[in-house]
């Protein structure tokens, strides 16, 4: 690493990010395979869901308005069976598992347990009312609403949720596509003999675990990037100038470790691009970035941490917006401050909305009826105890997107 | 789901913990493939790192009680290459790039930028002392140092600070196999042809999601389990059974997802195991858990987010304990006050500790010379700005292991 001179201040990524060329390739995936994609059009579904009431617990479908009553079994509707035909007249109840739409002429679910079964009747002796145990139809989500925004990076909880409601398309930006080139004639690249490895290291080479560190924070919280190419190569330059040439011809971005520093062997510096060389951080002083037709190429050093901080404060703000992020993905969990009571005497997972407060966090419930977990304002799930929490409670939250 | 009765409180699960038979299994793998593995013993370096003076700097290397003076440029030395043939001699100097080990003779390194080069002689016009831009022996470690302690799961950042000191092989746990079973007649499983999915998610069937979320909370947060086997079944009881048991009969456990309800589908309860049936957590009523011969039996809602509920609450306490973890792996940003000042105009990243009082998390920066990233005590590397922080100050910190 050389002292380097004339270091830039970190403010100047912000004059990268106008020179880059955001993704504008959209695609119509199914959503099972969408996970980590970046939404391009606001999700909004064309139906109400559940489309028909569908039952909440196994029992007995009737019309709460005979109840109590005795009703003659007329049928079984299981989940997944698609009853339409089967149409109760008055006094008549069918058996429905939960997750199955009610019969029509039926518009409430009597418990399996409430219920006392004679022969082929079903005695009820206690009134219920419209939609007891019941999803109404719309009650998992309205038609119109946007269940995601454009710019959102699809989590987990979003493919379960729009699967839930029968949303099975997105239209997703195409991911960035990336090529590492770790740099170095001193490196050593694994798979080999550990043994050989370890004698190695003892005189002065170094075992490749820069790009690998990369690649891992990549990986796990810029899953909008796609690793297109990872390849270790010497400190031949001219190798080094195809691969580069070939990563921004076929991708998106170029990002080179080690080497940056002294300039006999220092790629970054030798391509010959203008750019922004060495930034104001410790480690990772010899941090670099080129932008060569609205497409990045990165200089990070070979040393695994300093490459990562260069990561954190150039790559990734850079990729970010090449990729049109606004609300990147989270797998965090975190303890934060509960803003209403939620009583109960069961432990719950309720679904929140965070906001931060001069330093601290507060997780604010979004009251639903149903569990589906797509939701655009949603962040996180908290965690309560068996008799509730208090508001003013720290609870802890898996957070699934950033707030 | 059935009104469930007499259901378990959540702290029955540690009853079931004493019943579970852990993982015994101890390899010796190489290091660059050991992320997410329990470390089996104590990783203890045999040796100092790095064993001879290493140059921080690129330049001139010397014996500092000779500068300020001239030098007779005698070799150079890259990193990587081993030069223990060369020996300076009084008045000599090597040019050195950084990371390598400096020759005999030497003990400092003078940066390129501040020394003159005259011919073959180099010019140093000020007094350096003793391993200025050098990395001592043993700066990055000490032979006998505890790096990672028994329990803890191998994290990215240990994988680089173990390679970086040459140690290339770890005993590690062998992973939880875990066989994964989503049960229902209802499920559709992708690939399948996202218009027709959703057209028969309007006639009340289920996409398979539920086994699809679980799996992507073990693999991000519970890495020490291996999914052997992930299938979606329907509700054939005597296929579910045959899965159930082979799970048993090569793995360590066995999840089954959908039909914790109804006794006619309900196939964790047609087993026949004696366990845990039902807790008192909403949602995940059904959530259950039986043991046979140290293995454990899990039954989970078929709704993916009451399913999830179950594996924080009940799968995640019982594999852990199998997998010996004492410290999980994290990947959360998240905020902490810290609690020293750190100086510097430049930005840095700084290994921190955490700690938690009163819900407000602290995070203790560790002193090191060296930027190597493996410490048993260190939890994340804490984000400061150009101009440095000041005790109490908010910093971002990305955490990498629980506290």
């Amino acid at each position: 690493m050389k002292y380097l001179t004339n270091l830039n201040p970190l403010s100047k990524v912000a004059e990268i990010l106008p020179q880059l060329k955001t993704i504008s390739d959209v695609e119509k995936i199914p959503t099972w395979d969408a996970l980590g994609y970046v939404v391009a059009r606001d999700v909004v579904p064309t139906h109400d869901y559940p489309p028909h009431p569908r039952a909440a617990y196994d029992g007995y479908a009737v019309n709460a308005e005979a109840t109590p009553g005795k009703f003659k079994l007329v049928g079984t509707v299981l989940v997944g069976q698609y009853r339409r035909d089967l149409v109760l007249k008055e006094g008549e109840t069918a058996y429905v598992s939960v997750g199955a739409f009610l019969p029509e002429g039926s518009d409430t679910v009597v418990p399996e347990e409430v219920a006392k079964v004679e022969g082929n009747y079903v005695v009820i002796d206690r009134k219920f009312e419209k939609y007891d145990n019941v999803d109404p139809p719309g009650s998992y989500v309205r038609k119109g609403t946007v269940m995601l925004k454009q710019g959102t990076v699809i989590t987990p909880f979003d493919v379960v949720g729009l699967l839930d409601v029968g949303i099975t398309t997105v239209h997703v930006y195409r991911k960035v596509a990336v090529t590492i080139i770790a740099t170095g004639d001193e490196l050593i690249t694994p798979p080999v003999d550990p043994e050989v490895a370890a004698e190695l290291v003892q005189r002065g080479m170094v075992i490749e675990s820069t790009a690998s560190l990369v690649a891992w924070y990549i990986q796990t919280f810029m899953p909008y990037v796609e690793i297109r190419k990872k390849v270790v190569l010497g400190d031949k330059h001219e190798e080094v100038k195809r691969v580069v040439e070939d990563g921004l011809a076929n991708g998106d971005a170029v990002i080179i470790t080690g080497g940056a520093g002294p300039s006999e062997i220092d790629h970054f510096y030798k391509l010959g691009y203008a750019g922004l060389r060495g930034f104001r951080m410790k480690p990772g002083r010899p941090t670099s970035v080129a932008v060569v037709n609205g497409k990045p190429i990165f200089g990070l050093s070979g040393y695994p941490i300093s490459a990562l901080h260069g990561v954190i404060r150039i790559v990734e703000p850079a990729l970010r917006h090449m990729a049109n992020v606004t609300k990147s993905p989270r797998h965090d969990w975190i303890y934060a401050v509960i803003t209403q009571d939620v009583p109960g005497e069961m432990a719950q997972v309720v679904r929140v909305k965070l906001s931060t407060v001069e330093g601290t966090i507060y997780a604010t419930p979004i009251k639903v009826k149903h569990h589906s977990f797509t939701d655009a304002d949603a962040h996180g799930v908290a965690l309560t105890l068996s008799g509730g929490v208090k508001r003013g409670d720290v609870v802890p939250v898996l957070v699934y997107r950033e707030s």
